[in-house]
């Protein structure tokens, strides 16, 4: 049960808190993980008030100084978090009176927790998004390798996952590229929306101090400040933005999830999945699961509930703050950490993956994958396409009756039947030229697909050093170090 | 890195585990939750594997003497989980191989972890919505009691969120009664749907040990045993039927906290909350926040979450078991929790608001709450109800402009433009006379508010005997205590 | 635009309605499909006013010829209705008064559109889910059919999409039906929830007039009347109940395609799907796509949507009666039919798929399927469970690397490997006898799965009766073809 | 029961197709809506055929004089739609032959339905979204000329719904832009991001004829040609983006809905909504409900449950097309309707709603809205804040005992109590100066505010003329309307 002196608002309190009210209310088992930003913020805040004579220099130097032995304890693990102090920023503020005594007392000098949480959330997702993309341009780059690697492996290409036309290894990786470039599009895009200050908004309707809003935000590396303190407390867009992509970025891993669970079954027999990415089973001896190409397919649905977790505790908030919006860290960190975790996943997993040639190619020689090209050789002989369709169509079925297949009734018998030339059938017949023939842009010709592979490494390069560049510390950061 | 030694599934494997896929493979973490469940699951197993001839009975004194010492030390806090153990019932069977040897291999015979985790799952939903179920009767209870307190106490009853017509505050309470009733007779439905035994599917396909499943189900209080391996290790239902009731659940708990948001506000004033049960501002020194109200509202949000994601994760899994399914245990878990944590503080929550009788009293003599009635009055003078219907309406908006009310107007005056007696009028604009003529199975005459929440009251004492009753051990509990 | 004549409530209104509101205002474009249960719900309202004097006998006649009338032209298609008249009561209403006058205004003594509504929702979704049940029981004694008869077709069972143990089609086919039947209970269990006759709760506080609720109740075939006027008018939770059966319906559906499009696909081999049950491709000529088991594994997504529209719209709530609840419908509509859709199209395509027998088999004489029993010989010679484990996962991993299986390798060779007698090991390696040594309940052994198969056609049959039984008529409707 | 001759892919069938196979298999109940988009597809598309030599002039001339026809026809209401012939695709395809023969089976040449309904996704969203910005932007504006008007009334700020600290209208309702401007960015990045080109992706592996894939960008107003025709197919990111941007963008709109529900009620009484925009009571002949507020409240539900439709669909799906995501345009248009009506319900509901001036000065007066202020004075005389915070805190106690409030205690009592100048409290008590004294960027000073909403209208001013500009016509549908 909490005491007058934990609660830093308890000037006006006569009964102690429920326990339950205490645990509920507490949210510093995991805020705790901004600890670095709230420190960070405090810095900027701390100058700023210095700069704008609010504090004395000398009151600044006992608060970074402070502020950086507190941090130094928290990375160590032996900073002593307590619950009755609710949440990361009291239980920070608490040590640093404990440390520095009365000048932490002016570190709140117009600030509300209100403010802080919203910068605190923005800063540790942009350290968190911009790690993220890191890790995604890793993807990419691994990817697009292997797609170059593999730019020529015939395979069957897939719709309704039945066996449909050829297409290469390659291109089939590079589908999935173009899916995570876009993840990280929308990764940058939330970046570059979220880059707004909020600190100075207060509680909710700024403060009555001389502040210099634009000062902090430049210490903390924000481009712009928020124009309204209602909007500025409770806007929780950048999460939503964080969680939609994340939902959607987990959705293309489902995917990805799925067709390795496809490929290593035994029935396709694609990919071999190495021991260091697969785990047995405690009953049948001769298991090798594919574990973590589920569990990414699965983890899909956590980020979904996520997502759907933070749109239904927004709905129908009237402004500003409100408390239920204590409830929008957990499903935010969950979401960051999965995505991350997956991506990595992925990045390691799958250059390890071990394509099995062979059987690619041998899938391919079964079933009708060039029934197109057939119809093309016709519609190139004058007939309209929808006649030429169901020419062959029926054509299918009737070697499908017979049990036998286009290589195996042959050229000469086709050409006969279609009555065009047995060598134009002959040529619509073989995978290595169906494949030539598709040479138009975002086609499996396999010296296009090796071109877009090496424009997709060319791009995951430049986008790794935007990263690179973003990832620069602020100005706070600086003067944090340069304080420990 | 994992060795071979903690995978229990390492011989056919040469390659050590990448150290994510160690990490995200772990269930451990969270899964030990469910200790004492895979220990009691245990004890049943070993005891029907005896009684068939399985194993020898000094195995199975050896056995049940280990877990119960495993069993103590994990509630001691003093049990070592090792995360390369992955999961649960990996790190007590190998706690059990160090303390007893030998006889702990023989307790896995004609089990897998697939029958086993489905086992788990259930013993610990079904004590877990047990509590529940108590702690929602207690709330039941609770709020009964207030109603019969206020059975009596004039209230505006409101239709979006406009004044409406009178009821009384016990009315309002009972209410919300209805939808906890419901949330308990849906806790209990899913706990008899789910009755049901999965040990002896073994992985997947049963086992060939002449096994006698019937047995161990009555070990653990099953009633029936599952007709089919292949579901028996892949059905999750009971986990939906548990966060679909939860979200129900919760989505009634956001409502009245909505209400008390709502109440609590200056605005209204119908109830301040105690002390306890608020929280102040670290700014604004005149604040007291109903945090907890706040919070029950949006952890509706975490819940339909809940859902969401088992929904999403368990869509599309062909048949039996999925590494997917590990996601299962997560939104489970937090959801009854975060489910029985406001429904404790609903219970103790309620009755310490203090209701504001003269606030609640004073809004009804404003507004035209009795329109319906005056409406009512002319149906009885025979004057179809659509027609009264317009005759008040318009007589309101003459008021309304003149800037007074029903009570300011005078019986007399509106007796005369309706043309009916003075007295019907008069009658008709007595709240009092009002709620005692809503004398209808429901209304909110206070001597059926009463009744009502005296039934109320009756059948939450009846429904927790029920509950002490569903909650007596079962026999392998019986068992592992006698071994402790 | 409306006019006061269309708006039933507009006395008090000067100002027209804007376009959009009125649109957006409106539910009759949705709200019609309920039109049959507001006819019988006005004659049963109708019915018990007359009993208690409320209106003369004259007006009742009148009443019940005047919906007869109207419920025919409805039905034939003819009924004219107005978007001005916002929903499916006042444009029946209106209705009514057009075709007889004074009488219908008094039709609406003592109820309000609120308790209407609720009425009408649970009077069509008791129609709706009884019809619902019926296609389940159907779709069960289909399943259940086709069970017996491939009860002794031997088919790989899967975990992780591995090939695992043996088990029979039949098996396999049984394990849905376990599901299809907890969805069957939940329907019921909903049914049985919401048999609860919320009329005569007036718009929130009951009514002045002295109707007899449980009179009204009888008429309409409910059990009980709901004993809270403010919870019968805003109690949404039938609709939450049935959505998140349908919800975890569709994901058993959604299961059961995701293996039709696995077994279909050529790499399986193991269904080949009706032409009638397929589509083809507008490009490519050979293509015979399982469209439908897409189709019900994708609508999976817009019931489980369905789901958290609603939970979202009521969300925090106060009572009670909220416009926002008018979104309840569409979901609610929307999730039964597609539910309903997909049962009745998996009870007639499952029925229609030609499964290969041959495929099947062959499939499991690839691969390790038999490494479970293998182990259980060593165990049954004494060998712990985990050792035996760990040798024949290193046998295995030998045998892999030798591109060999066990059958080729041959139960001499192994017998001498593990030490055990030859014909032990032959005998673990038929997939007849494994399948006959899984003889306990619930396993795959041919008798036990023709057993179970039989037993669920019985049990189907005996629900078949059960709804037909709730289906009669209740004495409402009778009054109402009497009138007709 | 379609018939060969409907069925365009019919050549390799035998068997009729199943009614309910045919029902579901069909989407042109709903597809339908994007007819003009098929058409000026395929205006580029046989545009770019013949610039290549793959059709001759003529059959140019013949296509798209049919398709100017038929699109007149769809747009006169006039066209039949044949379920049997399943999509717009195929309706129009077959009219089209019907109309002109032979020349329009040439039009299908090297383009699939697959390519076909990413393409027609793309254009329909891209004109919706731009509809969308365009109200967005009158939204936006409409609230900034409110706020600028509205500037300087002051009104009570709220955290928690308790009364926090002063702030003006005017900003309340600047809160609520920022968050649609926020709205509006999402809506044109979503916009750059989907300006991608699918067509000649074919069905899934591009096309073997020399197609022109930047040639037929180039005329339907594409930046760029997608990379890869895998993914060109089963791409559906940017129906994701849209729907999360829904969701957002409705959450924000159930937060506006709230605070109206609010705002209108008795109790706070801040706004009365003229009658064009609420309904009455059926029953109740006083009532004036927001019912739009309401269902703007609700409808964030709905277009919530859009979003986890389209991601439980997509989970999971391996490439490219399979048929689940024919589930993906339903939940897409009802968001975009959705949130368009939403947005232009609030762009007119706004404008006219009467904000009651005194109402909301009135409420200021009561309460301690000013405690911050007044600690702001201790700190001015050098307290800490946190102390300071603590001292008003316990006499916003003592006052509340005694039932009083700051301005009736007065600034006298106030200042010897807290031991500071008279005109200091007297200073910090006036509303008036506190907010001139909240005047950092952001806060509520009225002057302050004023230019915050002139800088929003001229924004607003800047995005329409974007929005005009890119909604000028592509050179497809100039061809196509010169072919008309």
């Amino acid at each position: 049960m909490s005491t007058k002196g934990d609660r830093l608002w308890g000037g006006g309190y006569e009964e102690a808190t429920h326990p339950l009210v205490q645990r509920m209310n507490a949210s510093v088992s995991y805020d705790q993980r901004m600890a670095r930003e709230d420190i960070v913020g405090s810095v900027a805040h701390a100058t700023m008030l210095r700069d704008q004579g609010l504090i004395e220099p000398s009151d600044h130097v006992a608060i970074l100084g402070g502020l950086a032995a507190i941090l130094k304890e928290i990375e160590a693990g032996t900073f002593e978090w307590v619950e009755a102090r609710e949440d990361v920023h009291m239980n920070i503020e608490a040590a640093l009176r404990d440390r520095i005594g009365a000048p932490a007392g002016r570190l709140h000098t117009a600030r509300s927790r209100n403010d802080q949480v919203a910068l605190d959330e923005r800063l540790w997702l942009r350290r968190r998004l911009l790690g993220l993309a890191a890790r995604l341009v890793e993807l990419i780059g691994a990817l697009s390798e292997q797609a170059w690697d593999k730019r020529d492996w015939p395979m069957c290409g897939y719709t309704h996952l039945q066996r449909a036309q050829p297409v290469t290894l390659g291109h089939h990786l590079l589908a999935h590229v173009e899916g995570f470039e876009r993840d990280l599009d929308r990764v940058l895009a939330v970046l570059d929306r979220m880059d707004v200050c909020p600190l100075g908004a207060g509680a909710l309707a700024g403060t009555t101090l001389p502040v210099d809003r634009n000062k902090t935000a430049a210490l903390l590396g924000f481009s712009r400040v928020a124009r309204n303190s209602l909007d500025a407390v409770s806007d929780r867009d950048h999460l939503l933005d964080t969680l939609s992509a994340a939902a959607t970025g987990m959705t293309h891993i489902s995917r990805v999830g799925e067709e390795l669970v496809l490929f290593a079954s035994a029935e396709f027999g694609y990919v071999k999945l190495p021991d260091a990415f697969t785990t047995g089973s405690s009953l049948m001896p001769q298991k090798k699961n594919p574990d973590m190409a589920e569990l990414i397919r699965g983890k899909s649905g956590r980020v979904t509930g996520n997502l759907v977790s933070l749109l239904v505790t927004l709905k129908g908030l009237p402004l500003a703050y409100n408390k239920d919006m204590q409830e929008d860290k957990e499903p935010l960190f969950d979401a960051v950490d999965t995505w991350e975790d997956c991506v990595v996943l992925l990045r390691d997993m799958l250059p390890a993956a071990r394509w099995q040639k062979k059987t690619l190619a041998d899938a391919l020689d079964r079933g009708f994958l060039l029934a197109t090209d057939l119809a093309d050789v016709l519609v190139g002989h004058g007939v309209p396409f929808r006649e030429s369709h169901e020419r062959i169509a029926v054509l299918v079925n009737a070697l499908v009756k017979e049990g036998t297949t286009f290589r195996r009734a042959g050229a000469t018998r086709i050409a006969a039947e279609l009555g065009v030339p047995r060598e134009a059938v002959a040529d619509a017949l073989s995978v290595r030229k169906a494949l030539r023939k598709r040479d138009v842009v975002g086609a499996p010709h396999p010296a296009r697909v090796g071109r877009e592979a090496r424009a997709a490494s060319r791009r995951a390069v430049k986008m790794a050093a935007e990263v690179v560049r973003r990832q620069a510390p602020c100005e706070a950061e600086v003067l944090l170090a340069a304080a420990g």
